[in-house]
């Protein structure tokens, strides 16, 4: 992967900094943040603006060019991604390290006096621009909004906005039924004494609507927005989407409908200018909620003093908690996708030998085995297939300049998921074709006592998932090993494989406590760089536990397996097991057998069926 | 324990609370926040004005009194506590229970409209004050500085402000001269750009000038500020302490010195009026360092502009880590309060079945060993000296009402420490004189599962503390049992035994990494309401860890223990510990045998030393 040479597009962008046909008086700094207006996490190729100047095009990064400089701000799962991606004009800031700055903090060290610094106020979230405007006013200088995006000046042929056809679930699918969620959310609002909610975010929009889209690669979403008041519902989105019967049926758009539930279709871009109209009407104590990740443009739209910001939407909240129908069909998704695994890890020890196997090869074959599967809808973020030293890169998509053959030698790592019509998926898998070295033997022996010490894990009622990050670490702590990333995200049913409020890191504070019907991805790892990565992911459901004591009648959670994929015991050293971690891989293999092989049974796929067999036989005891 | 009547009280407060003559406008509510003008938690019996009002003498704790109700918030150690002092005019809020309302919101929800809520501005610190009136404006209501303290007004026999004489601390315990930390704090103030540093918390002024006092009962302090600029230092302090020769030698008061290390001593009460010369002075880019704990009236005094608050003050971080010197004399310091407890436990174990010994019997009798140890100087905390259900009062503090006499068949929870003049000690011990019954042993076997993890852990440099807290938990969680209150605290060096700005805990995100040096308490334990409590706590010193991959060269770190007191192996069950936990245990006691043996001998306490080798045989393998 070579990286992209940036020197005339820097160029081009300094000289619109400072164009007054764009910006009111000359900016001496822009930010180019990674989201859309919607602050997605994984966004249409239009809003890949941070991607386009830079070259990096990892999920997570902020751009900042000054005149002098152009920097970068990611995390650890995408060091060697970005430095491998840009070229020399770009400066990468380790986020995590100790002594990389802050944004605010660079900038204060590289502006002069009194300077400007903008940003789109539609891509930045209000919570990002107050923090950011606070300390660069007590620094002398200004964050200034910049309403046109000057990337998009120097951006000549950048792509359309997409505008596909909706999808609309059930209830057999979703459990409950837009009118009951959004009677559920106005009860939400009159608690809290608000008269409107704004959804901002994409996947909020699709839960509330039950709808699915495919505006974004991976994220079955499509770009509006909705406010709702006390009596009203307004839904922002363009197109003829809204022409499709089967989507004016499931709205209702052409019954009698009590007033309170009718949906008022309006156009997608003026949801400024309508929320304004909505601003400007309130009286006293009538309160909007935003969340407070709303973008600056559309939280400006409400005066201070009747925003209500909170840091997780009813609606996230809601979303997180999945009800039963949600979870079957999470469950049967992931039956699905185990048995398009096990096809491909079977395809796969017989093929690697050959030396034809590479990871792009690998990734599609994974593709095409959970095509075969009902219900598949595309999948649900970039495959990252790769193998020896492109597994320590955390977040790598093999491309042709570094698609690597698989061979007997190295550690594959494959870390992929897709989303079917009733569940979402995300499962990581590290395997060996040939002998496993005793070293990675070892490393892949301490990741997985971590997955388990999280999945086994017992814990009260109303703990936040991120106490919980340490457990997947201590086993390898102990050796002196440790890995920079989280340990776990949410998953949405059907819908974005990362999402809030919960989750399990060291990084956050501020998540929601874990309950039951929240989901979860447990995924330690370990990298060495340039040689191998390690990574073991389920996903996994809370549920109730049994305790002994059970809390004193506060309750005990724990964790159910989702994903039902063997974990390859030739890569487990059984000595630095414990008697109860062996007995956990046993049991999950157990289930493994019984569930998956049930399912591939079914399906005559008996060849994987062996594979799957053969993989689970019970780890004996250590000698 | 009876609660306090406090109907009269508050009616009189309630009367003040209007009285023109303390307020310009009434206030409908009025906070009595625990602290004093220093945010102390340990504070002089003149600044007990929320145990005053309410009768609740826990350290942690806010009042709040509005016209119709008077509600108290305290956490978990205090729950027991609050409720058994507080009569039925006082609501009890629950801090860290899901259901419990924080102040603001409770506030909110009984204030009539348009509202004033009065409090001391020298008492409240700026980032509550902040929180709070944001808060309450957003409802309507106003935050409002209220000059003379209505506590003040009320209380007739309020104690005189106490202003005891000072001890000067040579090299030999500090390892540094109050010129160097006056020095390397002018350095982190050029670093920041900083022209005035205020040193507001007393424990900082004391550290600084390597004095100490005994102003505050158990915390060696003095009433005291510090103002540094870049060439002038002044310190407001009272009365004839500073006509003492040893103080004005040390601070070299009558020395011709570099005007830059010249000290300007001023009234205590001046601070305010000096801080606003100071901030109506400033030019532009002078900002001033304030720790963003201390109080609004003196952050008030420096115009927003110039203001540089931060969580922990550079003095607060220098603090905490360590030198050779202090961690030798905490070492030293311990070694002495084995000593002076290997001598109690080998007293109550003869007393104990006499039936004479109370829970006021041992704590003074733990005192009086520890008196007899070199440099004592007082006690470090008030002693929690607990039997039975006592026991289960977290911070609980035996009274004659509630004095229980210690027998064969309760649990004995002891958590005492001292002050020397060469370390602070903090220790909990959990003792059966009897025969302690299975599930009182099971439960001694879970925290003591937790105590090791803690002490035991390895983790690489930059680790925060309150990442290993749910180490501490994971053997209770496992079945159903949990204990409310954090895990551990930073420990001073003849300071205060709860310092800042690292801890062990779920409830900070803020702390600040933990490194080499540091001393924090390692203290999980169990609860049963109405029958026994279970305690273990060491102070733990942070070294470096030895580990076969050492984070490739990030480092490690683990803990070493300073306590070196016999955990009792009659409370363990052996069957439930693992052969790690089993050697940490005979490793720990073969610790404590040949440091506190050795001690033990030199000081001829021959009796208490065969003690300590009885309680110290080796944990047999369970069988």
């Amino acid at each position: 992967m070579s990286p992209k040479i940036t020197t005339e597009l820097l160029k081009q962008l300094r000289q619109v900094m400072k164009n007054p046909r764009f910006v009111q008086e000359p900016v001496q700094a822009y930010i180019v943040p990674s989201g859309d207006a919607h602050q997605s996490e994984y966004i249409a190729p239009c809003d890949c603006r941070r991607a386009f100047i830079s070259g990096f095009d990892g999920s997570a990064g902020t751009a900042i060019v000054t005149e002098q400089h152009a920097a970068m701000w990611t995390d650890g799962r995408y060091f060697l991604q970005a430095a491998h991606q840009m070229d020399s004009n770009w400066t990468l800031m380790k986020m995590g390290l100790k002594d990389t700055p802050t944004q605010e903090d660079w900038l204060v060290s590289v502006l002069p006096e009194g300077s400007k610094v903008g940003v789109d106020p539609f891509i930045i979230p209000a919570d990002q621009w107050k923090r950011m405007s606070k300390a660069l006013r007590s620094a002398g200088h200004d964050l200034v909004p910049v309403k046109e995006n000057l990337i998009d000046t120097i951006w000549t042929d950048c792509p359309q906005r997409p505008c596909k056809p909706l999808i609309t679930l059930d209830l057999s699918y979703t459990g409950v039924s837009w009118r009951d969620k959004i009677v559920a959310l106005r009860s939400k609002m009159a608690e809290r004494k608000v008269m409107w909610f704004v959804v901002t975010a994409l996947d909020e929009v699709a839960w509330l609507f039950n709808l699915r889209g495919s505006d974004v690669e991976y994220n079955p979403v499509f770009f509006a927005y909705a406010v709702i008041g006390m009596n009203t519902i307004r839904l922002f989105i363009d197109g003829d989407r809204m022409m499709d019967p089967a989507v004016r049926e499931h709205l209702q758009l052409d019954s009698t409908l009590e007033p309170e539930f009718k949906i008022q279709v309006l156009p997608y871009g003026s949801i400024l200018s309508e929320l304004q109209a909505v601003g400007a009407g309130l009286s006293p104590k009538e309160k909007v909620w935003l969340s407070d990740k709303a973008s600056y443009a559309l939280t400006e739209a409400i005066p201070k003093a009747y925003r209500y910001l909170t840091p997780y939407t009813p609606i996230c909240i809601a979303k997180a908690v999945k009800n039963a129908a949600e979870t079957e069909g999470m469950r049967r998704a992931h039956i699905k996708d185990a048995v398009a695994l096990c096809e491909l890890f079977n395809w796969l020890e017989k093929e690697v030998p050959k030396g034809t196997v590479t990871e792009i090869v690998a990734s599609d074959k994974a593709e095409e085995f959970r095509s075969q599967q009902k219900d598949f809808v595309e999948l649900s973020f970039a495959t990252i297939s790769s193998t020896g030293p492109n597994g320590a890169i955390i977040h790598y998509k093999p491309v042709p300049e570094t698609n690597r053959t698989l061979s007997v030698n190295e550690i594959y790592l494959l870390d992929s998921g897709a989303q079917y019509k009733d569940g979402t998926t995300d499962v990581t898998r590290t395997m060996h074709f040939g002998t496993p070295s005793a070293y990675e033997k070892e490393c892949f022996t301490y990741v997985l006592k971590g997955h388990i010490a999280v999945s086994a894990a017992i814990f009260p009622n109303g703990t936040k998932g991120h106490l919980l990050d340490s457990f997947a670490r201590s086993a390898l702590w102990d050796c002196g090993l440790d890995y920079l990333h989280g340990t776990g995200h949410g998953v949405g049913s059907f819908l974005n494989v990362h999402e809030g409020p919960c989750g399990i890191s060291y990084k956050t504070f501020a998540d929601e406590p874990l309950e039951a019907g929240m989901i979860v991805s447990d995924e330690p790892g370990y990298y060495e760089d340039g040689s191998f990565g390690i990574r073991i992911e389920n996903v996994v459901l809370v549920i109730p536990a049994e305790t002994k004591y059970n809390f004193k009648n506060r309750g005990s959670l724990t964790f159910e397996p989702l994903t039902l994929v063997p974990i390859q015991t030739k890569m487990i050293d059984v000595n630095l097991l414990t008697e109860k971690e062996r007995a956990w891989v046993n049991e999950y293999h157990g289930q493994c057998r019984a569930v998956v092989g049930a399912e591939l049974e079914r399906q005559g796929r008996h060849e994987a069926l062996r594979w799957l067999l053969r993989e689970t036989e019970p780890l004996a005891p250590a000698p």
